[in-house]
């Protein structure tokens, strides 16, 4: 069902207020849900919700936390997060490091002990909306194993590359798997099988099945060793750039929180737009090519004229969360 | 066959200085390509210097051009590379984002009219061995289709993480297709298939032939649609930076030559090594897991002690390349 943005962010907001939001918190944080589902990211909009209201009242995530800033050289930055909600952090820190390289050129801003962030992309858009490049990536609790294993110990460290342009951002957000675990839920959640491998089943071999892939917790690397070999270097960026706590920590707290963030922006006078367009007129060609971001903006518009998509199972459930 | 690292050295800087190199490029170059087989990357050590010869002689590659500053914000550097020979300017650029790192905490440099860097990893060892933390990535020829399509109008385009450590950095490198061109070469060399599918067929199957694949040029990107996604934005980010030639005008001059590279330093006065080893510990566990960089160093003691593996067609090739 298609229900309008504004009734699905004021249900948010109220359920968030209720947990001891402040007013501005309750606002951007119901407002970055709504965002999510309505641009096409079901898994990290309204369907992720349950599972924050329940972070929060298990204490895992402190609604009013302020982050703190920890070191400065002008450039790079290193913030404690204090467990605040993810998605008000990763927009303080996608905030300042757009407001460093607005000043500087480049601004490197790393936060630890922060919570999920939920789309990875959102931030990716703040900086292409302020006018910057922008570049983010996480880390995560280990759902995947590393080329070679079998146990999962590398999160899926989503990774973002955002440039701005006057037709449309281009928007990169790709996990270190095939198919994000919340991915692998939609699938589930429609009984549809993935178009493509997503990782192994109890029995070892590669398969479509996302039930069976959320199971063993085997999710399939992009490109194998490659991807896995990504994910790894990005937990050990996060961890060399702050201390903050690796894949291997948040695992073995059993929980996902307190992970690390960092986040990049790059101001530049121009972009050299016109060459940016060339190549994107040249990578589509004449065959059905996307460039990242692309469909992002057709399904917002979608969603703006005729609501939003919501699984009415999680939308009733949702409306029972603020009593 | 093995050969001493320093006969391979010799023999390629006397075909470097009979081709007008000066003395310190000629070493430079040669040492490069020389470090690339040492390390087991074959496809851009040895065996791929009779193409770099011959872009040479093809007036492609200017042998003594020397990278010229166009701007500079004291951060970020932009440079015309003149057309020179990529190893070299590489260096350069490494060099100069790790020079302004030690300074203020990051250098960014993006080098527009180089060449082809042959390893990208080669950067990435620089910039650790200097204490900094090194990512760099270039464009490239189109070789591998875009998602949705056919026709190959994307790069593979290297991306390269690197991060100091004391018992061995850690460097990861990778293209952005599941094998590049020159490790499917290696495989064709010694008639074997790949070891996942790396591409498609004339039919349109995906294939582990490397043969077939070299053919088409279809070239499967790393985690489908996501390895697609982050070669086209990679180019974007090249070309945002510094109006350099994109893969879609190097394609159109139908050579590999006039690329355009990014080099990255951050330095900072420690990594958190102690919770980077834990990382490493945690994620091998017990498993047959390498983390990234870890086995070119066993290939490079192993080169040392007895000689480094050169193809003995390619070496006798090599020999006659300098009368």
């Amino acid at each position: 069902m298609r229900i309008p943005l504004s009734t699905l962010h004021q249900q948010l907001k109220t359920i968030l207020l209720s947990l001891g939001f402040t007013e501005h918190r309750a606002d951007l944080c119901a407002q970055i849900f709504t965002n999510n589902s309505r641009d096409g990211v079901y898994s990290h909009g309204l369907n992720r919700f349950p599972t924050f209201v329940e972070h929060i009242k298990k204490g895992r995530t402190v609604p009013n936390a302020e982050p703190q800033l920890i070191s400065s050289n002008g450039i790079i930055e290193t913030w404690d997060g204090q467990l605040g909600p993810g998605m008000y952090n990763a927009t303080v820190g996608m905030n300042r490091a757009i407001e460093i390289s607005k000043d500087k050129g480049i601004g490197w801003v790393t936060i630890k002990n922060t919570n999920h962030w939920m789309r990875a992309g959102t931030y990716g858009w703040q900086a292409a909306d302020a006018g910057s490049i922008g570049i983010c990536f996480t880390n995560a609790i280990a759902g995947m194993p590393a080329w070679g294993g079998t146990t999962p110990v590398l999160g899926n460290n989503p990774l973002v590359i955002a440039v701005p342009r006057k037709e449309g951002h281009l928007v990169l957000d790709m996990a270190m798997s095939q198919f994000s675990y919340g991915k692998m839920q939609e699938y589930e959640f429609r009984k549809e099988q993935l178009p493509v491998a997503g990782g192994y089943d109890e029995q070892g071999n590669l398969t479509t099945d996302p039930s069976a892939i959320r199971k063993t917790k085997r999710a399939l690397p992009i490109g194998n060793w490659k991807g896995s070999g990504l994910a790894m270097m990005l937990d050990i960026l996060l961890v060399a750039m702050s201390g903050g706590r690796s894949t291997a920590e948040i695992t073995a707290s059993g929980f996902e929180y307190g992970v690390t963030q960092t986040f990049i922006a790059i101001h530049q006078p121009h972009y050299h737009e016109a060459l940016i367009n060339e190549t994107i007129n040249y990578t589509k060609g004449s065959d059905p090519v996307f460039y990242p971001g692309e469909r992002t903006l057709s399904t917002r518009l979608l969603s703006e004229a005729d609501g939003v998509l919501v699984d009415e199972t999680v939308w009733q459930r949702v409306q029972t969360l603020n009593s």
